[in-house]
């Protein structure tokens, strides 16, 4: 029982497991494993390593940047049949007591080992909160909420969200990685107002590229405090170069709410498909 | 302009503020100024005295304990007219640069003299929190919201809860103070789940007494978890001794979410009646 459960072949090979993760962004370097940085990623792998006795390697459906946070973030991760078996019934509760108070795996399921949590996604939705009152944030949310110090206008940012959706290239506003793509679709950037002085922006895409989410929310603010035109956002669609005029919103407001994946029967072709085009 | 404008008696006297105050209780050893200690109170004391150049002493609705937080927390302060009408304009923004992140003033109005936030309200509604997720408690909302270690039976917690409401001796579900008495109206005990397994108690009464909303929150969770009978609570109505057996929920689990006021022209009859309670 002490052994590693890889190294007993005749017990059936291996399980993939759909994980779904929360966590509060503030204390970690993001998502992704980086050398002597504290990442979700690493803190993950390392709690389930322990409990499962057996290396376990995540891949996840968004990577999420430095201080943003996620309440709905869905990773998958191989595991030997033996291991699940052996250790599932206590798993979720033996990891809330290894894991730190910022993070917490909410549920695990084996799945199809075609089940893909990056490529097999149909879309990723964030949620980015501020608030625009004068007497500043919540203090209760201050972690997740960003206090934003002009007053914003929400319905010209809403008339400039509204050409944004669709299926455009997105350059302008990312980051850009060596032989990416930028286009993507957006199908979902709404604006909402709670009371005292929350905002709320729901932005979702089949996929964003890095920045997207705090680029766009960033140069519609701009329009929203009225320093830019209404059609501004909507004329750097189609930009292959990112603009630096654009200003990145702070990372803290941004959470990761919910991945979208097909059903079951459409699992393997999706995946197909995203990995041909991305 | 740089004289306390308390030095100038000639310009009209004290008129009082009501300050809506919200605050993360997790940095404060509670409401009450205390020797050495970082309070709300003297915090937003120390703000106030500087933004007004004048001396201010807070009276508040309701003393909550440390680690206890607020989102719609009251207070009263009489502070001198022309300090007021000076600084008024830019309060809530100057206070908001000087106050630390924890602790916000939302509002401030000058109103009128018979205004007592402490004497004056009518009920106190708080919020309790917590999660009893098998995976634990979702990481953003940690700092108000309690990790629960054993589910609990809202069924049979909604059946206890009935029975307490309405005027009873409440003695033994608080600390005592002399000479005080622990009679209350409980106008108010519901409990609701919301998802990813957070439960959240609202509990309302004209006012509570020391330990009060945690006791029986604490009671309640007993019968919750199969521990004690469903009239366990209902038993207790009555005693004038502390009852030891009760737990005393945790206090980061509370939120103090609203003060009710009688409209204007009750306010000083209210006042009068409560003072005279008390």
């Amino acid at each position: 029982m002490d052994e590693p459960a890889d190294s007993r072949p005749g017990d059936g090979g291996l399980v993939r497991l759909r994980l779904e993760l929360a966590y509060d962004g503030t204390g970690f370097a993001g998502w992704a494993v980086q050398p002597a940085q504290r990442t979700v990623q690493g803190t993950v792998e390392a709690a389930l390593t322990v409990v499962l006795r057996h290396p376990v390697r995540l891949t996840v459906a968004g990577r999420t940047d430095a201080g943003v946070h996620a309440t709905g973030q869905v990773a998958h991760a191989d595991v030997p049949v033996r291991a699940w078996a052996e250790h599932e019934p206590q798993l979720l509760r033996r990891l809330a007591g290894i894991l730190p108070a910022d993070v917490r795996i909410r549920a695990i399921a084996a799945v199809r080992s075609d089940f893909d949590a990056r490529f097999g996604a149909l879309a990723r939705r964030y949620v980015y909160r501020l608030s625009d009152a004068p007497w500043g944030n919540s203090p209760l949310r201050r972690h997740d909420t960003v206090g934003w110090p002009r007053p914003v206008d929400l319905d010209v940012i809403r008339q400039a969200s509204a050409g944004l959706l669709g299926l455009h290239d997105f350059g302008a506003f990312c980051k850009h990685r060596p032989n990416a793509s930028t286009t993507r679709q957006l199908q979902r950037l709404d604006w909402k107002r709670e009371p005292h002085g929350v905002v709320v922006a729901t932005v979702q895409a089949d996929a964003f590229c890095h920045h997207m989410v705090r680029g766009l929310v960033g140069c519609l603010l701009a329009v929203g405090e009225g320093q830019r035109p209404v059609d501004w956002p909507v004329s750097l669609l189609g930009a292959t170069a990112r603009c630096g005029a654009i200003p990145v919103a702070p990372a803290h407001g941004l959470t990761l709410v919910e991945v979208v994946y097909p059903d079951d029967a459409d699992l393997a072709t999706r995946t197909r498909l995203t990995r041909s085009r991305r």
